[in-house]
């Protein structure tokens, strides 16, 4: 499903962003009849309907906001939740690690608050599947609003028990874990993958990441990359430029490996992970190739 | 469309991915009759089909390779290039930043070699389109190969000119530029947008991002957000956990940024870009919710 | 000037650092008959005399303290200050680039609080000499006070004025330029310098990076190093062992450069810089020699 | 002691640097009536007495150096080895951390190649004193040569033995150990440092720190740090100014602390390691204080 609308003007039941100049933002859908109270005033949600999107809209006291479609990012930014969520940074190169593109079936475990279920429901598309699993009732009820919300509820089957017996599902194109203990669960993910499918986690600890490693290892997986997203904004200040003063420093480690059947033989030795390889490669590629054009 | 196979064994037509024990990787469809000549011996492709994925095979000189489907990461890796092509951790950002998912209708100048153009055409899927213009025809020709390659011509549009005189396009729900100077285009970006919509690009030089950023503001672009995305990989040896020696520490910085309706009235001040915000945001979340999960 | 005392026990006129078990922190001389008042309870500093380093003392409500000799890098976070100063990761990189060691003479400007003074004065020793430039009488007037506090004034030359005029100084082993504007003085700096000498500058922003960049190539520099020092801490827990949530992420760009004598015939190109060559060679060197040791 | 010469000439026996134009570094000690002889031709050390540094010279057939004095960094950079040596981003922290200045008397196991030794000996001035532990005859002969190469044999004492038994000191103002396993010799560094005093080691992995730290607190040492240094060059191309493209991503971890008088009362609580708070305190210092200048 898009979430950008077909229409250039907001219609009755979109889902509408409104951001003050100084960021603060809210996200609602567009119902008739309601209102937006906020601390700049006012707003009548029936008077957002037929105005172009990327206006200036004002409250009923003349304080003004900016009429947008949410973004994904946006979306997961402003989710409501009761767990740690995973960031916008890391997501995107889960989705791309993972392979989670249109038609793709995935399994998640712990669903959370649904943040990543959220992404990976929208990446999925309307002809994909993502199977999530969830321990604790109160986090699932959450997540389930929050994917109703973006109208992703057919595409997303929601699971109240934990993993210890088993996903239902066997040959997913992908399992992410969302655990302290992922180590714990490596034979439930082979049982439940594609041979040769794509399994994903995230840890905070590096004392957690060297488990799931030895745990993965002794599992026949092979191409294990641990890598970490590190995103650095810069002031958009073009006659000052500069990085911004703080920044997120640590979310967590992201693990990657694909499942490799046993007792075909030897599996490939790990000195030299792909994440490295793909580096020299590219490096060659762009010793080769020049330097990006920056003229 | 889903990279990955319905079968859990390889059939005729499929894109296999063969990876030495030292990760010498070869992707290509099996074709029958043919055969792969590698430094390790030679593979008949006929001999591949009804193997499961994930599997060990052998060269015949009783070398092995690891047979496996290629992930998107993978492909855009090995990816045939005469131009530098963006990385895998700029693609993740790039398509949740753009919300590039199933559907979507986006706009891509220039081509290159094609990389971008094939993490954009399986994001949008069957349903989706990507347009995307070149200027030199040698590129374009490349970037279609590359794109036949994998059978997404279908929801592609080459077009080998210049975007001085505009895209063809006027709803697109993004764009993105990976040109030197995508300072001098803005205006084409604003008419082939829909409002609100989502434009990025990457530069490699922080003079570029200075006149970049510059020419948004003039052109009413508002939620401009410039960033680097920093991948560090560790070697995935669990007694000795450690991050690699070298890494690649730049690519280019990645510019966002969303047209508001001009004359509508005072644009957001940039002063807090909403990066910045998003990380206090999540921070504070953080804070109110305790650190990850980390026992 | 050694901070560390050739005693085991606090003896009068000694400068101490209590911390609380929180990391509250005072650094104070001990001064017979004097107080320190502080949330925990007061402490009579006369009670401290002969107390061993290291140890715990109590508050007149039995709140516990420890007793420590402030290090230079305590001694940095605690200056009091008006304006900005230099962070510790900053300054020892500095210090070893500048080759500031016992006996060297360097030239400062802008003394601002006395932050870098301080760190100058105690690495240059009591055969060494600080010259420092300052044009606000209130910042000269708190950085002398901090230099007194730690006995380093014999060292310490301070000087009222801007540097327009040059400095008095002409065969300065270093210089370091903490201004906003530092293209504007190579003329002044290359005459107050020794030929092949040492020049260091810090700035916060791209666009000026290029400024001083572009003047000290007009100016006969070569060597030019332009680097960032990221210093990313690990919370100290064993068993969870990981980076801290948030980091400093940008205090400032640090630019290096050796004037070279004009005419004297080509420069070397800059194509190379040396900091990249420095990496190089030593990781040829890491190539060669292995990996560092790590069992 | 001071690297640089008092002279602006070259003198008989000062310690020279020639520099190619491609960066390529001789550091030699200028002897009457000898030879460097270089891929681009011969010098004849004679003829560089009288040459004000800063100068280009040429070879026998024309080729051009620089000739400049060799800084701490340059001398460290050129250091013969037969072990991994330190790196000078990360030595300057920790001169810094551990307050290695003129008069210092500084611990140091194992001494490797002499690269850390030659740096402490430089920084503690011919009033301080360097004793520095080694089991391999082969590395001390290397490390004592690298030393006397520079005159700092004074200020050195090398010592062939392991530290199993303890050190011979017993109120050194710093211990550094460079060791895979100084864990297992926390009662030594305790037993040769005075009370209060500081306490390094670089590690390269997750697992040693996680080590270190734990034996660390069972010592009863205090303000535990771990960190690392990460230097990010930019090519200093003032039109086109960027990072470079690749770099060193990791040498080590550093790990600081200091130790208490056991059984004194409770420790400090190490949960808001000193790092972080450093960090909250100068962010508030910066907040307060408003952004550095970048005008």
């Amino acid at each position: 499903m898009n979430l950008t609308s077909p229409s250039a003007t907001v219609q009755p039941g979109d889902l509408v962003e409104l951001i003050s100049p100084t960021n603060k933002t809210y996200i609602l859908r567009v119902e008739s009849g309601k209102q937006l109270q906020t601390h700049r005033g006012v707003v009548n949600l029936d008077s957002l309907i037929g105005v172009p999107w990327g206006s200036e809209v004002t409250t009923h006291i003349g304080r003004s906001f900016f009429l947008l479609q949410p973004s994904l990012s946006d979306l997961l930014r402003e989710i409501k939740r009761n767990t740690q969520i995973l960031y916008t940074k890391d997501i995107g190169l889960i989705l791309v690690m993972l392979g989670i593109g249109p038609g793709v079936h995935v399994l998640e475990c712990g669903t959370g608050s649904g943040a990543l279920t959220t992404a990976l429901a929208w990446a999925v598309g309307p002809t994909g599947k993502v199977s999530t699993y969830e321990v604790k009732a109160p986090n699932q009820d959450l997540a389930r609003k929050n994917i109703e919300r973006l109208g992703f509820q057919d595409r997303v089957e929601f699971k109240l028990r934990d993993i210890t017996e088993g996903f239902d599902e066997t040959a997913a194109d992908a399992v992410f874990l969302d655990l302290p203990n992922p180590y714990d669960y490596i034979d439930q993910v082979r049982a439940a993958l594609k041979p040769g499918g794509f399994f994903g986690s995230i840890l905070p600890t590096t004392n957690q990441v060297s488990r799931l490693v030895a745990a993965l290892q002794r599992g026949s997986f092979a191409f294990v990359d641990v890598c970490e997203v590190i995103l650095r904004f810069y002031k958009p200040v073009p006659e000052r430029l500069r990085p911004t003063d703080r920044m997120v420093a640590h979310t967590g480690f992201l693990i990657f490996g694909r499942p490799m059947i046993p007792g075909s033989g030897l599996l490939p030795r790990i000195e030299t992970p792909p994440g490295e390889l793909q580096e020299e490669r590219d490096s060659e590629e762009l010793i080769g190739g020049g330097d990006p054009p920056d003229l």
